[in-house]
């Protein structure tokens, strides 16, 4: 996916939406506004707009001279550290388990500070639980995973990562050995080793840091050691759309030699309607094919 | 109004709209908005929005070396022209055909192809013939009228200012003479002395041009030939956000010496939450005096 002409606008209101958390000083937000038109300027139209974003958010931190994202990270741990005991004893008590803990992770990509100003978690954890996806690859998904004990799975959001870690410890208890992969710089409200030693993933399983503060994984800008794990790779369980952005091909070169699949919500207009699919759409994709709405739905 | 922070990504919002409409090179397109952070990161923050869109849409016309908004304009003073026969029956028949005439002109301020991409006409009208204004001085504005023989009357878009025509043709019939006046050099879909000519203004009131491309009404850019019209006048009638945006003042400083009444629909969120009122929200508001709700409603 490429930067789209109506990613501009976007541009400002994520700086607003992280400035406006970063400080009251009403100077200093416009001063951050303007500063970045130097990044906008710069953006690079066959880059995904992740690629801009994350220039876009080294500059606000640089200006504010701090992370604003710190509090409101630590804030979402807790929140859905406190829904945590609920979902565990949906998962463990459901007929497929590692069905109804891939749909909470699908949920938990509702918390997305750096887009959203509220959300309706437990609205969303119904909706996963309750409606169809709206692309389904859940069967190919469950398949692939049997040929695979290696799973990398690319973790997205503070807060969101108290749902992946339901979704991890099915994993585990299949036998599996999973790396859970979070930022090496904190950006935007993406978990860092921090985030997970915060929810305690750390004791479930792995934690490989990328080594980079950009938003969803871009290869030539993550560490020499990460780009070595993520190679290696066989089984990848990409969250969110910043890493949707980042890897998906329906071409299937993007990730060469590895079975990815993609666990988000459209959040935006312009990836929304890329895919063609609405504003809010729960995603289960499979790397390497076509994006294609699913009419598969599970009894 | 100052310049707020949510205005900036509709700065690029409105960029967005403009060379869409200018030309269909998706490569020129990228590189307008890019060109405009020069202009946007210039804001002078202390000034109207209408300040920095006003350099903007100059920075606009000059990448893309023509006027985007030609085609739209002429082709809403036709679709205006068409609905001119059955509204101006609506106001010859009418009890006050000052009070429908008013109304009709605020309901025209809905055609901005600056900000929207689609509109509805026939429901606007509809709206301003049938539920309460949310300010609404009409009162006042008929009352103050009465103690003028001149009126200065600063139009906004193209295919609006036919319904302008209208409330022109009655104040002519009042005895009043009038003065509309135009863009000198077009901006945005603002009318100029072309417009005024292609819908038959120019044969009902005097067209004056305020040798400008200002958005709005920014006295240190217009011509001053138009400061001493302007300064002269006792009684002006205002239309839409842009002129409301530059002259409006609570206090009666920005317009000394004169009655003004600012007939617009608040179009943006930023303007609707300035002024408590809803976005769409239709006023006649009396210069000098708060902008405040009206519970007033004529039977």
């Amino acid at each position: 996916m490429k930067v789209h002409l109506d990613c501009f606008p976007c541009f400002f209101r994520q700086t607003l939406i992280a400035v406006r958390l970063g400080t009251k000083d009403e100077a200093l937000q416009a001063a951050v506004l303007k500063g970045v038109t130097e990044e906008i300027r710069a953006t690079d139209m066959s880059k995904p707009p992740a690629h801009s974003t994350t220039f876009l958010h080294r500059k606000i931190r640089s200006m504010l001279g701090k992370d604003p994202f710190t509090e409101v990270k630590s804030e979402y741990n807790r929140i859905a550290l406190g829904l945590y005991p609920e979902l565990k004893t949906r998962v463990v008590q459901s007929e497929d388990p590692l069905w109804t803990a891939s749909r909470l992770a699908i949920a938990g990509n509702i918390i997305d500070f750096g887009i959203f100003t509220s959300i309706d978690i437990a609205g969303t954890v119904k909706r996963a639980l309750h409606t169809p996806l709206s692309v389904d690859r859940y069967e190919a998904f469950r398949e692939a995973l049997t040929r695979h004990d290696e799973v990398l799975y690319l973790l997205d959001n503070a807060g969101e990562i108290v749902f992946d870690m339901l979704l991890i410890e099915v994993l585990t208890g299949m036998g599996k050995r999973v790396r859970a992969v979070v930022k090496g710089v904190p950006v935007l409200n993406d978990a860092t080793a921090g985030d997970a030693a915060e929810v305690g993933l750390d004791g479930k399983c792995m934690i490989v840091d990328n080594g980079s503060d950009c938003i969803g994984t871009i290869l030539e800008l993550t560490s020499p050691e990460f780009n070595r794990v993520f190679k290696r790779a066989g089984f990848v369980i990409s969250k969110g759309q910043g890493n949707f952005e980042t890897l998906f091909s329906p071409e299937g070169d993007s990730c060469p030699g590895k079975e990815i699949f993609f666990l988000l919500q459209s959040k935006c207009d312009v990836l929304s309607k890329d895919l063609g699919v609405a504003k809010g759409a729960m995603l289960l994709v499979r790397g390497g094919e076509p994006c294609r709405e699913s009419p598969a739905w599970r009894d």
